[in-house]
């Protein structure tokens, strides 16, 4: 079985930067097209490296089940089952790549009987590779990393993100916190990609993350295992177990935790 | 004239590229020393970032004056006069360097008579160059750059800061403006360095830029040409004139400005 999970990275791996290419390739265009074609841009290039990452996975591991947010937005949700199961973000970041923002990425996930096993996580733009297999450590371009030592929540940086609902109680939900949560940490990023704030936790660059509400699992597959991997934890902002199907997470070293989720329970 | 204008930016970019050295060596050990040593660090890479580039500056142009975050702050305010003055942060972004969030710049700027005349913003960690020269244009890594087209609030991407106060009422004024905002733009971005807040906005990346309270005007006497340059406009968030000692800014394009200053009068 250990073969067999270094190739499901490898051809994981070899997907991801393919996909990465008609990324890259689609971030310069996107400020000389106009607004409508900027639009059909994101859709075309989402849908390309989605269509890209599952056939060349397929070519691979043609007994494989595939969730991926495209397919999903088309065909209704997939379960996930106890079958090795591939979970793809084709594009984290769709507003960053919309507008030029270098923070967009690739996220691939495989889990084996539930269990995320393999993760990668692919910024094209500034070409920063991040990888994962469960029990092996996580690595950026190949070199070990692990999640910041950092205990003190006031000497913290935290990332989460505003999404993209806009209704009242979204927006204040969100705000309130961000008030609440700013007086105990050092600062605040807002960065667009959930993949790679989870990314940023696993290698220390952020020391605490959290974000309601995201679009689903395919955003969390790749960078939970990562960030795992690396030494990190992941729990619901709630304090309660991480479920990769409810669209809340949160992340950070073991150290901050506790003190993590008393912060995010007292910034309601 | 323009010869030494363009002679005075060839010579900023060479101080800014050798203290973008220090900064990279910097920013790679910042995870494995102690916060202790972490603070040292930092201010020994900005007061040996500043050095430099001053001693650089003062031996092609002795007669120039200087201004700096650091000589400030050990010296107090320099008053800025009609002779040429390089104004410089030796290290915008000095939370992203001890965290290794890949944000921070060099930042320099010339003015003759007061006036905003060359521009550079280097960062060496993605090693993105960003130059100006007043009436020649702007350039990111030698290519030329302009400003966003949009033209719609809803349709634009946001950047500010929380900044480094803790007191309630900076806090609650941050977080009421965001709060405000996001009903009216498309997306929040914060990542920590004023100076590439400034660059974004020439580039086009981002659409709105609006930051209260940053540190002096080494912050954004580089990036304020840089955009001009690349065909915004700069102002005071309350939408009187951008005055560089205010330590207030907001910059767009000029399309966005009357709708932008409104939106964060109904902010307040």
């Amino acid at each position: 079985m250990a073969q067999n999970v270094e190739e499901f990275l490898s051809v994981a791996v070899d997907a991801a930067k393919k996909a990465g290419e008609l990324i890259r390739n689609g971030f310069y265009q996107t400020k000389h097209v106009e607004h409508k074609s900027q639009v059909d841009l994101v859709t075309e290039t989402d849908k390309a490296c989605e269509d890209l990452i599952f056939n060349h996975l397929k070519q691979h591991f043609p007994s494989h089940k595939f969730i991926g947010e495209e397919t999903t937005a088309a065909c209704g949700v997939t379960e996930l089952t106890d079958e090795p199961t591939w979970i793809v973000d084709p594009l984290d970041g769709t507003t960053n790549f919309v507008h030029g923002f270098p923070f967009v990425c690739v996220s691939i996930g495989l889990t084996l009987g539930k269990v995320p096993t393999v993760g990668v996580v692919y910024n094209p733009i500034i070409d920063e590779l991040f990888t994962g297999i469960e029990g092996k450590g996580a690595f950026l371009n190949g070199k070990p990393i692990k999640v910041s030592s950092q205990s003190e929540l006031v000497k913290s940086l935290l990332a989460t993100e505003a999404g993209t609902k806009r209704d009242k109680l979204t927006v204040d939900t969100c705000t309130n916190k961000i008030n609440s949560l700013l007086f105990k940490v050092r600062s605040l990023r807002m960065s667009g990609s959930c993949a790679l704030n989870l990314c940023g936790i696993a290698c220390g660059r952020l020391d605490l993350f959290y974000e309601l509400g995201y679009g689903g699992p395919w955003d969390v597959a790749g960078g939970a295992l990562i960030v795992k991997e690396a030494g990190g934890v992941l729990f619901d902002p709630s304090g309660a177990d991480f479920d990769i199907t409810s669209q809340r997470i949160a992340a950070s070293n073991s150290l901050l935790k506790d003190a993590f989720i008393e912060a995010l329970q007292q910034s309601k």
